[in-house]
């Protein structure tokens, strides 16, 4: 207990008084994410200023053999950024300036701490645009998108996060400042560094600044929802859009997560009907060609069969109002603490691992309310199990736990992944061996040890 | 001599005596690629035909400590393939099968050993597009394109091979086969090793297999050749051409490039007039709209005037003759055996960097000449120093070896890299921390290491 005092009190001074939190609110605020399946036990919180300090924070616990958890804007979903072991959390959120912007090179050079949205707002004042876009953009950070390598709803137009990362400075696990990457299109010297930390859920060391690239501005969208009577439908739907517009979209939610959401948050249904399924499509562009050729689209999936029902934006307003119906559907499920899947597989076999999922989930769960929606046109499909009124979280999540065995082997044989998006942390550990292979593990588990020696970064996430 | 003999029998065994080649022609042939500044002289070449000989082979090298060289097309002009220290040459030239092709994912999966340019074909008959192109890929192969991260005239518009790339079979340099990615398009389920295969230059392991990602089909493109006064105004052209067409590619060349070619490959000019610098633009699109568009652009860079003079080309043919004024410029050199700097800088530095090389050979080395052309558009020149007639190719590497120090101190001025496309392989090894600081080179080391702790892989590229 001497070290332990010893340690904090060092941790004081490096970080200032002000910055270094130990009441018991903020320990509860600060030491976990949107996955609320773990208690939050942290030791303390430092806030670091600047890149030194975080170093400095990195020697420190190196000696003292001291758990650190890297904390952006904790909106995470699997556990990644919780402190249930007495962990140190390091958050980044004073760490906010953005440093360098460069419209000819297409850069923002910013620190971690900066939230999404204002990376957003910033590469728009530039006339250009920064396209990973989510739900919860206005309170996520950077460094935290990098460190899980963020996706959101316009993967099937512009990819992940790890697309848009154009450099990094991160404070390894040994307390090393690496540069990696330098903004160019272009650099053949030697192995990628830089990409090793994104995604790698810092367990690596700290992300403290990154260049960001930017995409050109893009036109004006429309958002198109469409209802289906069944999911296998979507694939053809979506292969009739591709074809006929630019999509910067596909996403797909069924009727119980929809009327869930219109009640919660007092939306207006997209139409009367009510349907199984329904399809979210943005496509860029707003002239009467763009919305002539989807509405061509349209009427193609309805004498197809496919589609009953739709509702096209007529305004940039009315597109907002649509995509709430997608997007607030995490916010609304969380009153049913779920447990989340965030699965994907080959495009071209979603209908069959669907179809598969559900007589399964039928079959062993029938008590269980199942919901899924996600980013179909990327093979990304979040899996929700609403926990039961009355249901003790522990039992819970035992249940699923168990429940997640039979659909990750589901998964396994379509060649899928257990974490499309959110990451692995603590919540799909478990589940590492149905994606990666135990020579794989054993690598990443060596690189680990190679940049955090002492295991200091983050540890019992990913794998142990 | 004798574990020497047994350890070369060894081999045969693996590979069958057809394929295993100790004849000099052989030797001399799959002893170098196109970087002829170093003297090929490996012990023997085998020619393995699945990727259990390929394990084999590894496993075999790990326990004579036999250095292996990896071997694709040898289109490579750093000297990357090269075996000049007794190495034994394992070309992937019989692993060539296209294994599995899906349009809905848009993916094809195939062996290491298959030309870039039946890739290309293969994705054509999907009614897709493999959009990794340059003057080589008639003969360099997928293995090398991924091991090189292959950049070339469309990184522009679609990025270098890493952005390709779904999935990888690597055989370690300890002789472990692992599957890396699984060619979804979501996968975050703990490190990304893949990346770190890509671009390492065969010095990690071989890659056996490969999973490519296709782009949609392009629209016929139209090209343009510019004429310009001064290299300062490209970016100026580059600036008005992007904001008007969806640029494929941005490319420039000298008239003293631009000489040679035409000499060499009775090609026409472009245009009667001479001009300092061209620029050869490609844009997508050949409709009447995207064809008025291209020539507002071309008459506001005339009007304010950057651009002499121009062509655009009127069918494929011609668009094709045009490019040829481009592609054809590295195998014209061939004959002065130039010296090679492949340098990236953002782009916004371009325009001063190319002022501080001018001036700087000029008064440094006022006997050579010195050629540049390269994807402007990427930050990306290549500069050639061609070797004056009857000087010993010893001596005038060493007086470029000279020259290259002083360039790329220049060049670390304005962040850039030694090697924006070739890689690093022999040519560039000595320069390498002007891009790379110690940090990251001791950890790509370390690196190296972990995968290949006998040292078997490429030893002596990239980095001792």
């Amino acid at each position: 207990m001497k070290q332990n005092a010893d340690m904090l009190s060092a941790l004081r001074r490096i970080v200032g008084q002000q910055h270094f939190l130990t009441d018991p609110e903020s320990l509860r605020h600060y030491g976990c994410d949107r996955c609320d399946l773990f208690e939050p036990s942290p030791v303390a919180v430092v806030r670091p200023g600047t890149t030194d300090e975080v170093r400095a924070i990195v020697l420190l616990a190196n000696e003292h053999r001291q758990a650190l958890v890297p904390s952006g804007g904790r909106t995470g979903l699997s556990g990644g950024a919780t402190a249930s072991r007495g962990e140190v959390v390091v958050s980044l959120e004073r760490m906010k300036r953005i440093l360098d912007c460069s419209a000819p090179d297409g850069t923002i050079r910013c620190q971690a701490g900066v939230v999404t949205a204002q990376l957003q707002e910033q590469a728009s004042r530039m006339g250009l645009y920064y396209p990973v876009d989510y739900a919860a953009t206005g309170a996520s950070q950077i460094g935290g998108n990098i460190a899980t390598n963020a996706g959101g709803n316009r993967v099937i137009r512009y990819g992940m996060t790890r697309n848009w990362v154009a450099a990094l400075q991160v404070v390894s696990g040994d307390g090393q400042v690496l540069e990696l990457g330098r903004g160019l299109i272009k650099d053949n010297s030697g192995y990628n560094l830089m990409d090793l930390f994104i995604g790698s859920e810092g367990t690596l060391g700290f992300i403290t600044e990154a260049t960001m690239r930017l995409a050109p501005a893009p036109a004006e969208a429309t958002v198109m929802v469409l209802g289906l009577d069944r999911l296998e439908y979507l694939l053809n739907v979506l292969g009739v859009f591709r074809a006929a517009v630019t999509l910067n979209a596909f996403e797909f939610f069924t009727e119980s997560a929809l009327k869930r959401v219109v009640e919660r948050h007092r939306l207006q249904r997209p139409f009367a009907d009510r349907c199984p399924v329904y399809a979210l499509i943005e496509f860029e562009g707003d002239s009467e060609r763009d919305i002539e050729a989807a509405l061509a689209a349209y009427e193609q999936t309805r004498a197809s069969g496919w589609v009953r029902e739709g509702t096209i934006s007529q305004s940039r307003e009315q597109a907002r109002s649509l995509w709430r119906l997608r997007d607030d559907i995490s916010d609304t499920l969380a009153q049913w603490t779920p447990y989340k899947n965030d699965l994907s597989v080959p495009i071209s076999a979603v209908p069959d691992f669907l179809a598969d999922i559900e007589a399964y989930v039928a079959e062993h769960y029938p008590g269980f309310e199942v919901l899924s929606y996600g980013h179909i046109g990327d093979g990304n499909v979040h899996l929700n199990i609403l926990k039961p009124e009355g249901m003790a979280t522990e039992a819970f999540k035992a249940h699923c736990d168990q429940a997640s065995e039979g659909i990750f082997e589901l998964l396994k044989r379509y060649r899928g992944s257990i974490s499309a998006e959110h990451g692995v942390g603590l919540l799909k550990k478990p589940y590492l061996r149905y994606t990666r292979s135990e020579a794989e593990t054993a690598l990443m588990r060596t690189i680990r040890k190679v940049l955090d020696p002492h295991g200091i970064m983050n540890p019992g996430k990913i794998f142990d």
